[in-house]
C-alpha cells in the first residue's frame, strides 16, 4: 500500500520529518511518500494561512504526477481542504485533525488538543465539529509557541505540560497533539502527564490504511461529488 | 462610505450583477466597488472550487491597488475565505452567508436556504454553524440549478418555487436565496411563495454599512489576529 | 425613515438616553421617536418585571396614536415581549438583545453579554437562545450593579472592566453591553477592554434600517401570524 | 395540602373545567382551587396573547387574598409566566408544559406534543427547552382546532387522532395534551392511539404535591430571587 | 400502592437504609418495599460494577415472587438498567437519578450533582442525558468518599460541602444528592448550602407514585416493548 | 498481534461467524479469537438482552484463560458493557458500533446505521452518542428482521435496500451495518445501494491494530479507573 502524506506548508524539512513519523507509524508493507505544495505559507498559523494552504494543496494533489497511492493523508492539523481533496482523488482522504480525535474517543470519555497558538484554537474547534467528532473534545489549549519554533524539544515539553494541566483540569483523560510538527512528542509527553497522547500523523497513517484494507472508499453521493469540469486557473499568472 | 464586494469566482459578469444588486441596496452616500479575482474557477461549486477561490479572492483583497474602501462584503454564498479576510484587512468583512442568515433570524422563527445544487448543501450548513446562525436554519434545499444556469428566469424561479415547498413543509417561516447570482429574484420569489426572501448581497451590504456606521471593527484578540510575518507565495510560478 | 423604539420600563429619563442613543446610531434621514409605557415596572430586574413590562410595551403599541412608524426597536436588554409585537405591528421589529448579538457575531468567533445584576443573566440565556443566535456566547457577566445604578459612570466603568475580564477569560472576543441604560459607556469601554464593544441600541436602529430598506417584513407564516380577533383587557379595571 | 391553579385566560367556564380535571388528578386530601385572572384575553393563542396573560395571571397571584395555599399550577400550555411566578411567591410553582414533559420522559424515550392551532408550536418548543426537558421532543403536531373550538368531543378526538399518527411518525412513543382545554380528553385518546397520554394539569398537580411533600420549594439563589422593591403599575388607569 | 424499591448492590444495610428514606417520603397508604439483588457487586463504583449491577436487578425483577406492586423504583444513582426493567415489568419504572434531576428542573434554572467517587461522573452525566434531562445539569462533582464511606455524617457533609461550593461556582441553583446512600442529608445540607437538596429516592417515589394515581404506564411502542421470547441464562452454572 | 472478538450472545455459530468476518478484516500478522459468554441471552434484541449480555461479556473477560491477548473488538452492535470492558482489561477496547461510526465519518459528511428491529434504535443512538460520535447520524432504520432471522440473504438483501432508500432521504451519504450479524453483506450492499457500506466488525479489528500499532492504550485518568477492590458475585448460585 503506498500513502501519501501532504504537508500544509512549503517547509521541506516539515515535510521530512512528517513523513519519518508516519513511517514509523505505518504497517511493514506501506509505503509512504510526502508532498510538499510548490507554493503557499511557509507555516500555517492562522485562516488566512489556512486557506492558502489549502489550495496550494489541493493543486499539489491535482498536479501529482509521481506513483498511484491509495490512500491521501493530509497532515495540517486543523487546516483546510480535506473536502476538497475527498471531491478531487479517486481514494481515502484523512485528514490528521480528524484522525487524532477518532482514535482519542477510543482512549477516554474525553479529550482535549494542545496546539500551538492561541490564535488556532478556533479553526481546530471548528474543524473537529465539521468533521463531526467534536462532541468529546473538553478544551483546544495553545502552548504560546509558533509552529517553527517547536524544534527546542525541552522548551516545547515544558510548554507541553502546562497546557495539559489545563486541559487535565477541564476534564481531558486523553491528549491530541495540536500539530503536525509535534510528532514524536507523544511518547515524552505520555509519561510526563500520565494520560494517553495521541498524535494525527501516526493516527491518520493507520486509519488510511484500515480504509484501503477494508475496500471503504469517499461517497460520491453527496456533498463529495466529483469536481464539476470548468475552468479553474491555480494563481496568479 | 465605500464598499468593496468580492465575487468568489473569474466570471466578471457575475460580478457585475453582484455590484448591481448591492448597488441597489445600499444607503444614498455608500459606493460600491466590484473585485473580481484574477484566478480561481469560474464558477463556485463544491468544496475543491470553495478553497481555490477563498485562496484567490485573499489574494485579490491582499493585492488591491484601488481607492480605500471601509468595509468588504464577500459575495460567496456558502463559500469559504470569511475569518481570513478577518485576519488580513482593517476593516469589517461581512459574507453574504452569514448576513442573509442574521437578518432572517428577525423576520421568522424558522428559516430555510434555497441554493443551486444539492452538493453545496453540506458547505452551506457548515458555514452557518459556524458563524454562530444556523440553529434557526431548518433546511438547506436544491434546486438543481448550476450557478451559470440561473439565467434563465422563469426555469429559476420555477425551480425555486418547488424548492421553496420542501422549505415550507421543513418548518421554514422565511427564506434565504443560497447564492449570489439570483440576487434580484427576492421581489418575485416572495409574492409567489408568500414569505420574506432575504438575499445576502444585499442583506451583507447593510450590515457592513451597518459596522462602519456604529464604528465596530473586527476583534483582533484571538482568532482573528493580523497574519504573522512569514513567507507566502500565492500559485504557481 | 421613522423608527419606534420603545422603552421597557415607566422611567421617561430612561427613554430620553435610549433615544439620544438611537438617534446618535441612527442614519441621516431617520426619526427616532421613543415610547414609554404608561404603566408597568420603573426598570425591569428578573422575570416578574419584564412580563409585566412585555404586556405594558405591548399595550403601549397597540394603542400608540402618533405619526405611522416604519419600524420598532425594542429597548429592553433580555427582555420579553419581542414576538408579540411581531403579530401586533405590521413594521419589522428588532429586540436590542438579538440585534446586538447579530452584530457581534460578525466582529469575533465568540461574545460575551455585560449586563446589570447576576439575576439577569438566566433571561438574557434564554433570549438569545430563543433568537437563534446563542450559539457564540461564551459567558454572560453580571456587574453587580443596578439598572437605576448605571448613572455613576466611573463605578459603572469599573464594574464593567472586571467583568470584561472575566469575558475574556471565557474566550469572549467581542463585548456586549448587556442593559439600554449602558448605551453611550461602548467607545469609553472599548478603549480600556481593547475589544469591540457592542451597543444595542445602536445595533437595533441600524438593524430595523437595513430590514425596511430592504422592504424585508415579519413573516405572516407560522409564528408570527397576526393576533386573533378576540376579547382582550389590558390591566386591571 | 391546597393547591391554586390559575388559569391563563379570563373565561370562568375553562378555569371551572380545569378545576374538575386538577381535582380528579388530586391526592385525597388536596385542596384545589382556581384563580381566574381579571384581565387578559379569553383565550390565548399566540405571543401577545401569552404575554398579556403572564402579567395577568402574576397580577392574580400578587393580589390573591384567599387562603393560603402550598404550591401553585399554572395551567396555560406553552404560556410565559411561570419564571416571574416562582420569584413572587415562596411555594413551589409548576406548569403544565413542563410537567407533562417530565411525566412523558419516564414514559417512553421520545414524546410529542399535540396542540390547537400550530403557531402555537413556536411557544411551546421554547418553553420546553427553556425548561430543560425539550431534550426528548421529537413533534409539536397542531390540531388546526381553536382552544375555544375543543368542546366538540368527537371532532377534537378525530383532530387528535390524525396529529396523533404524525407524532408516531416522527417517533413519539408518548403523546402530551398540549392545552389545558384538552384535560379530559387522555384516557379517550389513549386507548384510540395505543400509547401513554399525559395531560399538563394532572401532571402539574401531581408534581406539586410531590414537590411540597419533601419540603422542596424553588431556589433563591440566582435568577428566583425575590423581586426588587420598587414602583409597579399593573394595567392602564 | 405498592412500590418495590431496588438496590443496586448486594449490601441488605444499604436497602435498609434505602427503603427507610423511601418510607419518609412516600404518601400515606403507600406501601414500600426494598428488593436486594442475590448477585452482583457490595456497591457499585464504575461501569464494570454497574453493567453487572443492571443484570442482577433485572434478575431480580424477573423472579421476584412477592406481593403484586404498582410501580418500581431504581435507586441507583447513575446505574444502568432502567430500560430494562421497563421492557420487563407492566408497571412504571422510575430510576432515581432521572427522578431527581426532573425535580430539580421545578426548582432552579440550573442544577448540579453532588456525588461519591470522580470516576462516576461520566455515567451519572450519560444517564442524565439518555432520560432527557441532562440540559440543565451544570456539573457532575465528586466528594472523594467511596458509597461505603458515607457513613461518617460530619465527613460527608464536609466534603459534600466543599463539592457545593464549586457546584455553586459552575452555576448550579439547585443540588442533587448523587448516591442513594446520601438518603437523609438532604435537610442538613441544604441549611448548609442554603439551596435546594433533592434526593433521588424521595423523588423517585413520588414521581413512581404520580405516575400510577394518573393511571400511565411505560409506552409499549417502540423503544421499551416488551422482551421477545428466548432463550436467556442469567449468571454462571 | 493477538485480538479478542467478544460475541454478545451464546450463540456460538454467531462467534464463528464473527470471528470469519473479523480474520478477513486483519491484517496479515494478526491473529483473531472468539470469545463465546457461557450466559446471557442467545441473541441481543432490546435494552433488557443487551445489560444480561453486557454483564456476560465482562465475566467472560474476567474469567478468560487463554492466551494473552493485545486488544479486544466487542462485537454487539448498539450494545451495552464497552467502558466496563475498558476498566477491567489491561489492552484497548473497541466497541463495533463506535468503530463503524468513525469510518463512517471518513467517507462521507452525514451516516445512516441500518439495523435489525427498530426497536434496537435507541440503544444505537444512545450509543452513538455516548460514545462521541453521534453527530452525523442521520438516521437509524429498522429492517424489521430479527438478529436470527438475517441467514435468508435474499431477503436480508431486499429488507436492507428498503432501509438503504430511507437512510439515503434523510441525507445519509455513507451507510452502516447495524448488526453484527449483517457482517459479509456489506459488499454486495455497497453495489446495490452505490454508497459506501461500513462493517463493524472490521472497522472493530482495524481500529485495534491501529492502537495497539501506536501503544495506545486506555486513559486510566478519570472514567476508565481499573476497577475497585470489592465483593462482587456473577449470576446466581
Amino acid at each position: 500500500m503506498r500513502i501519501l502524506v501532504t504537508n500544509c506548508n512549503t517547509t521541506q524539512s516539515m515535510t521530512d520529518e512528517i513523513v519519518r513519523g508516519a513511517r514509523d507509524a505505518a504497517s511493514p508493507g506501506t509505503t509512504v511518500e510526502g508532498l510538499t505544495p510548490s507554493w503557499g505559507p511557509d507555516s500555517v498559523e492562522g485562516w488566512l494561512d489556512s486557506y492558502l494552504s489549502a489550495a496550494a494543496v489541493l493543486d499539489a494533489l491535482r498536479t501529482y504526477e509521481g506513483p498511484a497511492y491509495d490512500a491521501v493523508v493530509m497532515a495540517g492539523f486543523g487546516e483546510h481542504g480535506r473536502e476538497g481533496a475527498r471531491e478531487l482523488v479517486d481514494v481515502p482522504v484523512v485528514d490528521i485533525t480528524e484522525a487524532a480525535a477518532h482514535l482519542a474517543c477510543l482512549l477516554g470519555r474525553r479529550y482535549a488538543v494542545v496546539t500551538t497558538l492561541d490564535r488556532s484554537r478556533g479553526q481546530i474547534e471548528d474543524s473537529l465539529h465539521t468533521a463531526g467528532v467534536g462532541a468529546h473534545c473538553v478544551a483546544v489549549v495553545g502552548t504560546g509557541l509558533g509552529v517553527l519554533e517547536l524544534g527546542d524539544a525541552a522548551r516545547t515539553t515544558d510548554a507541553f505540560l502546562t497546557a495539559a494541566r489545563t486541559a487535565r483540569d477541564a476534564g481531558a483523560e486523553v491528549l491530541v497533539l495540536g500539530c503536525a510538527g509535534m510528532t514524536g512528542l507523544e511518547r515524552a509527553v505520555r509519561d510526563a502527564v500520565g494520560v494517553p497522547v495521541v498524535d494525527g500523523v501516526g493516527a491518520g497513517v493507520r486509519l488510511a490504511e484500515s480504509l484501503v484494507a477494508l475496500g471503504l472508499g469517499t461517497s460520491r453521493v453527496g456533498g463529495y461529488a466529483r469536481p464539476r469540469d470548468k475552468r479553474r486557473s491555480w494563481g496568479r499568472r
